[in-house]
């Protein structure tokens, strides 16, 4: 089973996908397997982290931008800085993950979000998940 | 077939799971399949490194430490700054990864260990490892 | 289904690994199921970010040099400082992926390409892709 969402992100945006991806794991009727959730762009990762504090989402993005700089100098010129730094950005983040379905359920800790991080936008994005059942 | 593991870290552990792991894959009888680990912590990671120089070890600590600072200007402020910088190192590091089953045994190189990685603690920790077989 | 490739890199290497890995997958008849890329190196890492520019691919690596330093003061002095840094770089980046496959192809966005990142090098290196059917 696989599903294809859409998003539309705003500049750096940090978008949360639990709802969208615990309803289609339960709605699969999958009890026991894996998902799988996947990215197709090249300025954009997917990223668990903590749900609980808004401001720490901003920290997240925040650290990003300063462990890659958005300088004018890169080699890759063809587009903005933004867009540079971003390919990046998406190399060190990742764009898939896998976890795991027990019971019928994702497994996610108390207090884990499953994140689409942007890093250029606005833009129309997507991701998807698979379900795979162990039979 | 899933298995669930308990540990205690000390702060900023770095913990050998290869022994755990690689003996459930061979319980479990599957010959052919993956093995998905996860753990549901927003302060700690799992990760993929050589095992020869337990000083290697501290390395790894102390450059994830200097690329992700413990600051005290963090917007997350409801807990400490080792909380703040946790999560921040816990989405670059990721929590979950898949590996290769073959011939009823884990693919690993000969020198790769699987670790779990404490950006805070003392604490009790969790672990997750899932075998999926081909059939 | 599980296949071995071997190459042969120059130092601070970027080698796109498409063609083989979307041939494998149309070879393996699978329909619908999972792809696992895994390379067993503790010195190299597998991502994936934009083919367009191979100057961005320079960027990727310069980057990343960038955010873990060719120290000469690591703690682990068995090795180089180059081997040293490579072991950080390597956790960093990550060794495996899991990818989705839907109507016997590999889903991969339009300027996405997977890559083996040699962090150390010349030498001889391998990587694994298993695909796995839903059923």
């Amino acid at each position: 089973m696989l599903k294809n969402f859409k998003l539309q992100t705003a500049e750096h945006d940090v978008v949360k996908l639990n709802d969208e991806i615990v309803e289609f794991v339960k709605s699969s009727g999958v009890e026991s397997g894996t998902c799988t959730i996947y990215t197709p762009h090249t300025t954009a990762g997917l990223t668990i982290t903590s749900f609980w504090d808004p401001r720490g989402l901003e920290d997240l993005q925040d650290e990003i931008r300063r462990i890659v700089p958005t300088r004018i100098d890169f080699k890759h010129q063809h587009d903005t800085p933004q867009d540079a730094a971003g390919h990046i950005k998406s190399s060190l983040i990742g764009v898939s993950m896998s976890l795991i379905i027990e019971n019928g359920e994702l497994l996610l800790g108390h207090s884990q979000g499953i994140y689409f991080l942007e890093f250029d936008g606005p833009r129309n994005r997507e991701f998807y998940v698979k379900v795979q059942s162990d039979k």
